[in-house]
C-alpha cells in the first residue's frame, strides 16, 4: 500500500501492508508522552486509573445497541470448535488466497473492545453513585472500516479516555471544563485545531432514531487537526446508566468522556513539526503546564 | 465463575465471568512496575524497545507452521462482509442464546498476537545482521484455552519479552544471561521458583516432527512459581531466520526469547507476599539491582 502520508516518514515509523505501524524510537517515545500528557490532565479530576480486558462481552454491547448500531464496525474474536475432527480439518489447508479457510467456530461471545470506555460502564454496573466518579483508561481498540491509512485511519488503534459518571449537572460541567483542557492544550502545542459537532457513524443512520436524535441535539463533538479528528468529546445522557444500571440520586446516572486517538496525535504532531524529534514539542511538559493553570482557576 | 483463586483477593482486583480481569489500584500499580522491571532487565543489552500492533497476517504466521501446529490457540479477528444485505440481516438478530448469530465473515486474514515476539521476526524480514540484534516488545497476546482462571490462565493476557536475533552462539549467549538475571531477580525477589524443560502445546503433538524434535532436545525452558509457568526461555534455532530471510554471516540467523506472563506475576506475586499491597516487593528496585550486578560482572 503507498500511504497517504506523501511527507517524510517521521523516525521510527513502519507500516504495513494493512495499515497497522510499527512504532519504534523517537516516535515510541513521543506515542508515551503523549499517553502521558493525558494522564496529567486527567489528573486534574480525581480520575480513577482503571486498565480493562480486550474484548468485551457482546451481550453486554448490545445492551446498548451497539451491535444493531455499528455492525459495520465491530470485529469478533473468533476461535475454532475446538472439537477434534474440526481442528483437524482446518489444519489440512489453513489459507488459501481468499485469506484463512475457517472451519465450524466455536460460540462467539466477544467483541474485540470498539471504544476504550465501554468497558467503564459495563465494569460499574449496578453501582449507586454517592457523587462524582471519574475514571481514566486506556485500551487497543478496533473498527473496521472500508479503508485504513497508517496513524490516520487504523483497524487496531490505541485511546485513552477519561470518563464521568453522575448527575447530569455534574458529567456537562466536567465536559465542559474537559474541553477547555484540551482546547489550552492545544494552544499550548500551538496545533492549529477546531471543534465543531459530530455524528457516530451509525449503520443505515438514516433509519437510526440514536443518530436522529444525535443530529438534533448535538452530543459529541470532535476536535480535528485539519481533516482529523485527534480528540472527541461525548455526553451519553443516560444510555449507559439505564442498561447497566448505574445510579445517582436514584435515578439512571449520566455519563460523559473525553476521548484521545493515539496514532492520530502522532499524524499531528509530525504534521504539524515535521518529521525530525529534535523538533517536536515536549507534550508532557504543556499537559503540566496547561493542568496547573486550570486546577489553580 | 468461582475463580480457582481461593484466597483474599488483592487490591485492585476485580474479573468477569470469562475469567478476564480489571485491574486498578495498588495492583495496576504493581503490574506497572513488573513491567517496568522487566524493561530495566532488557536494558542489560542494548534491547531496541519496539511497538507493534494487536494482529499478525495469518500468512505470515503460516510461514512457521503456526495455523498448522496450534489452531486450537488461535483467535482470529472477523468482521461481517459490509455488504448493505449482510449487515441488515445481522441486525435483525444479532444475538441468540448460544452467542452472536454471524452472517457472512469479510475475508478473515488477521490472528490476533499468539505471543509477542512472532511480530519482531516478521518486522525485520529480509534483513541481514551485521552484528546480534536485541528487541524488547510488549503486546496484548490471545490464547484460547478449554478454560481459563483469573491472572493465571486467560483468553487474553499481557506478554513482555526480550529477543535476540543473530549467530546460534550469540544467542545461546543471549539466553543462558537472561536465564541467570532472571533467576537473580526471582532470588531477589524471594520467590521460589524453577525452571524445567517445556514442550509447547502443539495440536495432536504425536504426530507433529516439531514437538517430537522440542522433545528430543529442548529448546524452551519455563520457570514455575508453584505449578503455574510465570516466564520462559526459548531457542528458535533457525525457524524464523529461514522463514522470514533474516540472515547473519549470511546464512538463516538463530533466534532466541526470554518472555514474561504480566497477570501471572501478580499471581505469584501476591500469592506470595499476600493481597495487602504493604507487603509487596519493590520490583522495579530489584530488577535494577540484580541488572547492575549482571553489567559490572
Amino acid at each position: 500500500m503507498t500511504p497517504a502520508v506523501a511527507r517524510p516518514m517521521p523516525a521510527g515509523l513502519a507500516w504495513r501492508p494493512d495499515g497497522q505501524v510499527v512504532l519504534s524510537g523517537p516516535l515510541l517515545r513521543l506515542a508515551q508522552a503523549c499517553d502521558e500528557a493525558w494522564t496529567v490532565l486527567a489528573g486534574r479530576w480525581p480520575a480513577e486509573p482503571e486498565d480493562h480486558p480486550a474484548m468485551l462481552d457482546a451481550e453486554a454491547l448490545q445492551a446498548v445497541d451497539f451491535l444493531t448500531s455499528f455492525p459495520h464496525l465491530a470485529t469478533f474474536a473468533c476461535g475454532l470448535d475446538p472439537a477434534e475432527e474440526n481442528l483437524g480439518e482446518f489444519t489440512t489447508r489453513p489459507l488459501d488466497e481468499t485469506g484463512v479457510r475457517l472451519t465450524r467456530l466455536a460460540p462467539v461471545r466477544e467483541v474485540l473492545t470498539p471504544a476504550a470506555c465501554y468497558h467503564v460502564y459495563v465494569h460499574h454496573r449496578g453501582e449507586a453513585l454517592s457523587g462524582p466518579r471519574y475514571v481514566t483508561t486506556r485500551n487497543t481498540c478496533f473498527r473496521r472500516e472500508t479503508h485504513y491509512e497508517p496513524l490516520r485511519r487504523q483497524w487496531a488503534f490505541r485511546m485513552r479516555e477519561i470518563v464521568c459518571l453522575g448527575d447530569r449537572r455534574e458529567v456537562t460541567g466536567f465536559l465542559r471544563a474537559a474541553t477547555d483542557l484540551v482546547t489550552a492544550l492545544f494552544r499550548e502545542l500551538a496545533l492549529p485545531v477546531g471543534w465543531a459537532a459530530a455524528t457516530d457513524p451509525f449503520f443505515r443512520p438514516t433509519r437510526s432514531p440514536k443518530y436522529l436524535a444525535q443530529r438534533l441535539s448535538p452530543t459529541k463533538h470532535e476536535a480535528a487537526y485539519r481533516d482529523l479528528a485527534i480528540a472527541s468529546v461525548n455526553l451519553h445522557e443516560d444510555t449507559f446508566g439505564d442498561a447497566y444500571e448505574i445510579t445517582r440520586h436514584g435515578r439512571p446516572a449520566t455519563t460523559g468522556c473525553v476521548a484521545f486517538g493515539l496514532e492520530r496525535w502522532l499524524y499531528a504532531l509530525t504534521d504539524r513539526y515535521g518529521p525530525a524529534p529534535a523538533g517536536w514539542p515536549d507534550v508532557v511538559a504543556a499537559a503540566r503546564r496547561v493542568t496547573a493553570v486550570a486546577v489553580a482557576s
